[in-house]
């Protein structure tokens, strides 16, 4: 690949090369990029907005994650957070601080990245911010979505006898990154490795390139189902079903045997030596959904494929516990990111 | 000051602890902190989003910037854009990317700030992501705002004749800047230095702590005038100009002598024995509104007071020139920030 120095194009010069291929797609976005804020239209739904920071070293490393996938990436854990609030993301904001190591080709490779995931989800880039760096790269998204007013979920609907529910599978996503990290170790200093991952492809990509779960919130409309209460799985599913019960006031039973594991995972985590069930409760980055809804829609819930019922709201005073497949309750603890310590 | 690690809080907590005094002020600001995404509600009106990412070492020097001053510039600069739309600013969304050194005292500290200027300006804090950094401070704010459908001012609106207005007045920012970095290389090393600011206080506000003009949109509307195009000043006065040019399709004379300057900025720049108008054209970070409007509206502009006419839209095949006060024309350049390079 070729390497273009950024100073060759100026700042206003890099904004516009990065963003002048940028169409938008929604009616709601009237202006994009190109003012001092962008205008959107949304009349009679409600406005959603979550931000995300990623920095270099922090949230990604760079030695093993194309540019490509990062900014793919960065867009879909945007996504994900609108459609934890059970609505349709439509727009980012991108803001980017660059240090002068990048060339502006590896620029275009982020750009690529999201604007891939944006044209997949229908998102529009309508806006940013680019500057220099003295360090590392940081990228700060911004995305904007739209709900209706009486179908918008939050943490805090969870009641008591709820169904707790979570799509797809988890703990995928904190393996590969196991992976990724002890190939770097192992090959550390050896230019160009390539080491062998065959066979483990879906934990890299659930690490590497996540998607976010549109089909299930499409799933849940077409069933007209509106969750109680829902969350994303960004840091294990542990901490999330604790921010639920927190903002619900209430207690919950997980079993064990009920949480979704791809075969991958366990394999990997057996060759780690590492507590499987620990793995998919506190591993992170998984992008799915944990939502609560009334027991009464069991049935339409146990219909949608990619969905699982892994246990139920109780009474807060019973506490939030995971029940382990010899019977044993232990309380939920988070052991969320913490690197701030 | 005392000085409490972050480590005793956690993320959660620190977030928690940040975040737990916000109150919300706007009605359309539904649900604010504390979900996975923000709800507004916008119902006929339209709404504006605008982002800036503000980075240590690259935007701001912590040797001389206390926190809550830097606070106060992260919201007012991103208040400023959703002024130049002629719109307003209505919710932030705040990311830091922060350092262990940094206690919670100082993060606090920054806090207050954001939401001393939120108070001023009548906008609601509701959401955020707070993360490690490797590095030094990051802060990535997300101002919404709203504007009404008919009255959002683009910078692509300028037609010929139009007169070239400016509020406030220009190159203060820079100078106080310029006094700023004086001291911090004459005092290089010394502990707790104090340098004589006196008489330069005004340089400093303006740098350290700017206002955005929410009082001209306001005067604006009282007086009924719609811009025919508007930008804010945040890279100088010439960038700016040539922005309203380019996106307008037009060319532009301005007037040196027209170019308004606060006495302390001509003093200073004096004793740095740098060119005044220079300074005025290109320093930057005036967050000044730079706006046109049809000649027929002449009266009732200069009866704005904070308001003055520097030139005039002329046909792009003119170009865009500076008028000397001897006459003199010379083509605009935009000197703006570039550390790209």
């Amino acid at each position: 690949m070729s390497r273009t120095a950024i100073s060759t194009l100026g700042e206003f010069g890099l904004i516009r090369h990065l963003t002048e291929k940028i169409l938008l797609c929604n009616p709601e976005s009237l202006k994009g990029v190109g003012d001092d804020a962008a205008v959107l239209s949304y009349c009679d739904k409600q406005v959603l907005v979550t931000t995300d920071l990623l920095l270099e070293g922090i949230h990604f490393d760079l030695t093993y994650v194309p540019m490509k996938h990062l900014g793919y990436k960065s867009a879909t854990v945007n996504f994900s957070d609108i459609y934890a609030m059970n609505g349709q993301p439509k727009q980012i904001t991108v803001s980017l601080g660059i240090s002068k190591r990048f060339s502006i080709e590896e620029l275009e490779e982020l750009y690529a990245g999201l604007a891939l995931a944006c044209s997949i989800y229908n998102v529009d880039i309508v806006g940013g911010d680019t500057s220099s760096s003295l360090t590392g790269l940081c990228i700060s998204i911004t995305c904007i979505g739209e709900g209706e007013k009486e179908k918008i979920v939050y943490r805090s609907g969870a009641r008591n006898t709820d169904l707790i529910c979570v799509s797809g599978d988890l703990g995928a996503a904190y393996m590969g990154l196991q992976l990724l990290e002890r190939e770097k170790t192992i090959f550390r200093g050896e230019k160009d490795f390539k080491p062998d991952f065959s066979g483990k492809e879906y934990l890299l990509e659930r690490q590497l390139k996540p998607e976010a779960r549109k089909d299930v919130v499409q799933h849940l409309a077409k069933a007209g189902i509106v969750p109680t209460s829902m969350i994303d799985i960004s840091d294990g599913l542990s901490s999330e079903l604790l921010h639920i019960c927190h903002e619900s006031n209430v207690g919950c039973v997980v079993y064990e045997d009920r949480i979704p594991i791809d075969y991958q995972t366990a394999v990997m985590s057996e060759q780690f030596n590492m507590n499987l069930t620990t793995v998919a409760m506190n591993g992170g980055e998984d992008y799915e959904l944990l939502f609560t809804v009334p027991v009464a829609l069991h049935d339409q819930i146990a219909a949608i494929e990619s969905v699982k019922v892994i246990g139920y709201i109780c009474d807060k005073s019973l506490g939030s516990n995971l029940v382990t497949r010899d019977g044993t309750e232990l309380p939920l603890k988070a052991q969320g990111w913490n690197s701030l310590a």
